[in-house]
């Protein structure tokens, strides 16, 4: 008779685009968030955990022509034929929290939000199909205040967990600016509008020429593959690479104003020197900074700028006072140039963005993969949207709000050594004795209670140089060590295996003499001298 | 023409079973998870974060005869046609990563695990398809010490979280003495040893005469509805009914004894009566407790009587060795009756466990939907299961862990008023003068950075009594109030809301008086006065 066939055995393994975390990775990511509560919670804002799983019809991620979700979206059917999906990202959920609980929920509504998303993507290295964000948004509110705010949120979070003043900087922009421009130089289509904010996100990427050539005809890509433009004339193009480059001609300008000045300076000469000094001399890369009245002056030419590009129009005007108004109201609560800066050269990629954006960059540098220095970057981003809970009611609710890239900004802690440099192992109670278990429990025991990590060797205790090992693996700051001699003296044996991994490496005879790297205590000062010895080790 | 036909807007709701979670809800949770997270860590045992997403493959959720997953789980096939579900629990998860990553983990590797699961069942009041687990499990070790361990470890992290010692019970039980006593009296098919398992698990629900219905050849339930009997016969039925009430057994065999003594009394009296006063008397009821010794004679007494059960069965003694053993290491290191008993009504439900089994009840009494009152109940369950790994490696792979209910645990918390008490709503600072928005933002600023969670009203400022309704619903502690006239005398006024609630509910008016709920301060004491309310109102 034939054998039956076995089921094979299931692979052990995630699937493809998942991955695990362990330990510390855990840990650190918590503990970020959790001083990421705590600056949010403190600006009034309230805590909002929604469900993982949503209609696909509420998270609006049908295709338009199919019946199936869109790709980018996990999505199943339910039993009553209805379409889930797992949520993609947190402000959809809040579009829908907010258009479910409005009656219940105040006016405006601050929530924050920390969770994973899925993404059903092509995964990439580095890339995952899911992974943490952390929002925080202000619903219900048009006001420049709640946008204000927002950016001065993200400065004090960034201080919070680890990042210092001077290495990071909040830049705002404005959607209508953008706008305005666009309407000035007569490009009306909204697919064409969209397709010019998409392109000039690329100027990090592509350069001045690169975005030049997209907005216009089109560009041969380095893979050989040609790109089509805009369509934009050269005339329409120039007022959106001005835009784009608001701050660089503003100092030009400067630049040859101060040279135009003879013996003849006028009062505000100081102040553009400074700018000048700060912004594109040595003295900036020196630590000069902009003073109040010097920042002010570069603002206010920028501004200006704006409204000459925006010409008429009156979506643009709106959106050059809301800029002014957003500085304003931060310069008044001391949010200098240090932290957050207006900065034309910002429009985020995302198109339901309608007024403020803002991004949040680490300027401190690291070595890319191939060993060049660059600036860490983007670690969080938002802005201001008026129409996502629309879909659901049919009246607008203005919204505004921020996302921060949860592993990007712990990586950039990794990078600053503000998580990481922490001895988490456990202090290990080796096991000399099967009989003597209930004894090296109570070790553990005391320990704990002493708010020592500690724990019993619980594999196979036979082989004393496999506990060693363990301990190591462990990342074990001591060892306990006690055999039948030790009971019987009531003693016991303490390694300090820091210390010996130390002495191991690189010791000297002195230095083994002098601090050998186990002594022997009764048990009773077990608890008091593996503190010392862990207090040593710091 | 037509009108083209819009599209329906989409429903803002979860779908059926999923709900949001709200302010306390989520910080609660989290405050909770967080101390318990404390004290596994303290154990030695390591954070894991497995992917929320794995193969049905890996989850082994697949029907015998079907080609979908089976229901339990939200499943959908990827592109390339594998099938991925939601995670049902953190123990399968924790089998599939040991599997992949052994030879990275240390062994045994302890691990904590805490996050939402997911289950595709029908959902019903208080009963939904997404909630949280935290659990903890040891993997690699067979030893006792690892049961007794977690034993312990859910006490500590009971009384870490706010039950107090003495409101919450430990039990433990072994499933090697059930199959010893069911080898004993002859039921070895795997599939009726089962059903007694599940029929004996619902003890507490029907009662001793209902489990012998269903032990036997069935009954008729409440409903009305004829429940199909395991089909034992009387003789079978009776070692069984004897293990679920050993410790009934015991003392009732202890009252005898006591009662048969007259002037001859054994050395062990006092003890056997301390047994009876505890378990029995009404001194019991007064807070007499079990000494080390009246512990220790009870339980050898309920294992004695356990090896007249299971006769020369030599998994039952095996169990009973078991037993025998976490019970010594429990109480060497202190943890005695008041905390962790030996009980044999335990048995848990759950088909894949293998040996020490465990729950964790709390003991004080609630009241229940109809205002009868009725003991808390479990809220935390587990045991040894030394199967699941073997599925993906072939090799057996000893485990045991303990899952804590966390919505349960946290009900009974905020029962016992040890969580949501706080204040938590934010200062507010409302807006008299939209023009003024830079100084109110400059007041929360000052509020902030001394540590006081404040926010400035960013709604429709018009009118006054819509701020205070706000102000309201955010359970606000403090408003603060400034128009034209404050501002021009540098002034402030602050109102204390708890103490106006409280006068315009019952104040006399000499209450009234001697202390007003809103006071005028100078700008720059308002951080002072507002921290000396908020005291005065703890």
């Amino acid at each position: 008779m034939a054998k039956p066939r076995k089921t094979p055995r299931p692979r052990a393994e995630t699937p493809k685009g998942f991955r695990d975390y362990f330990g510390s990775d855990v840990t650190e990511r918590a503990a970020m968030l959790g001083k990421i509560a705590e600056v949010y919670h403190r600006y009034g804002f309230d805590a909002l955990e929604s469900s993982a799983v949503e209609t696909v019809e509420a998270l609006g991620k049908f295709l338009p022509d199919v019946d199936r979700p869109n790709d980018g979206v996990f999505a199943w059917q339910d039993e009553d034929e209805k379409w889930l999906a797992l949520r993609y990202d947190l402000t959809a959920p809040l579009a829908r929290v907010y258009a479910q609980h409005r009656n219940d929920l105040p006016t405006p509504y601050r929530r924050y939000a920390m969770g994973p998303v899925w993404r059903n993507e092509k995964p990439g290295p580095g890339r995952f199909r899911q992974f943490y964000q952390c929002d925080a948004d202000t619903v219900g509110t048009a006001s420049m205040a709640a946008d204000a705010e927002i950016c001065a949120m993200l400065a004090d979070t960034l201080e919070a967990v680890g990042i210092e003043r001077g290495d990071y900087v909040v830049r705002v922009n404005n959607r209508k600016v953008l706008n305005g421009v666009l309407e000035a130089t007569g490009v009306s289509d909204p697919e064409q509008q969209a397709a010019v904010l998409r392109t000039i996100d690329k100027f990090d990427k592509v350069g001045e020429a690169g975005v030049r050539e997209l907005l216009g005809k089109g560009r041969l890509d380095a893979s050989g593959a040609y790109i089509d433009g805009v369509g934009l004339s050269d005339i329409q193009m120039q007022p959106v690479m001005d835009f784009v480059q608001a701050k660089k001609i503003v100092l030009d300008r400067v630049e040859k104003e101060l040279d135009s000045f003879a013996d003849n300076k006028p009062i505000e000469y100081q102040q553009l020197l400074r700018v000048w000094s700060v912004e594109r001399g040595p003295d900036g890369k020196r630590g000069l900074q902009h003073n109040a009245e010097s920042y002010a002056l570069l603002t206010a030419r920028v501004l200006g700028f704006l409204n000459e590009l925006i010409g008429s129009s009156t979506v643009g005007q709106e959106g050059v006072l809301e800029l002014r108004e957003i500085s304003t109201l931060l310069l008044a609560q001391g949010y200098g140039p240090d932290r957050i800066v207006i900065d034309p050269s910002v429009v985020r990629g995302l198109g339901y963005y309608t007024g403020p954006v803002f991004e949040a960059e680490l300027t401190f540098e690291i070595l890319d993969e191939k060993g060049r220095p660059r600036q860490f970057g983007s670690v969080a981003g938002g802005g201001r949207y008026d129409d996502l809970v629309k879909r659901f009611t049919g009246q607008a609710v203005p919204a505004t709000g921020v996302s921060i890239g949860v592993d990007r900004l712990l990586a950039a802690l990794r990078e600053k050594g503000r998580v990481g440099g922490e001895v988490e192992g456990p202090v290990v109670v080796t096991v000399m004795d099967r009989g003597r278990m209930a004894d090296y429990q109570a070790m553990v025991g005391d320990l704990r209670r002493a708010d020592i990590r500690a724990e019993v060797y619980l594999g196979n205790p036979k082989n004393f140089g496999n506990q060693m090992k363990y301990a190591d693996r462990r990342g074990s700051p001591v060892a306990i060590i006690a055999g039948e001699d030790e009971f019987a003296r009531d003693m016991v044996q303490i390694k300090d295996l820091i210390l010996g991994a130390r002495i191991a490496e690189s010791a000297t005879l002195e230095e083994w003499k002098e601090r050998p790297s186990q002594v022997e205590v009764p048990r009773a000062q077990l608890v008091e001298k593996v503190r010392e010895i862990l207090e040593g080790q710091r």
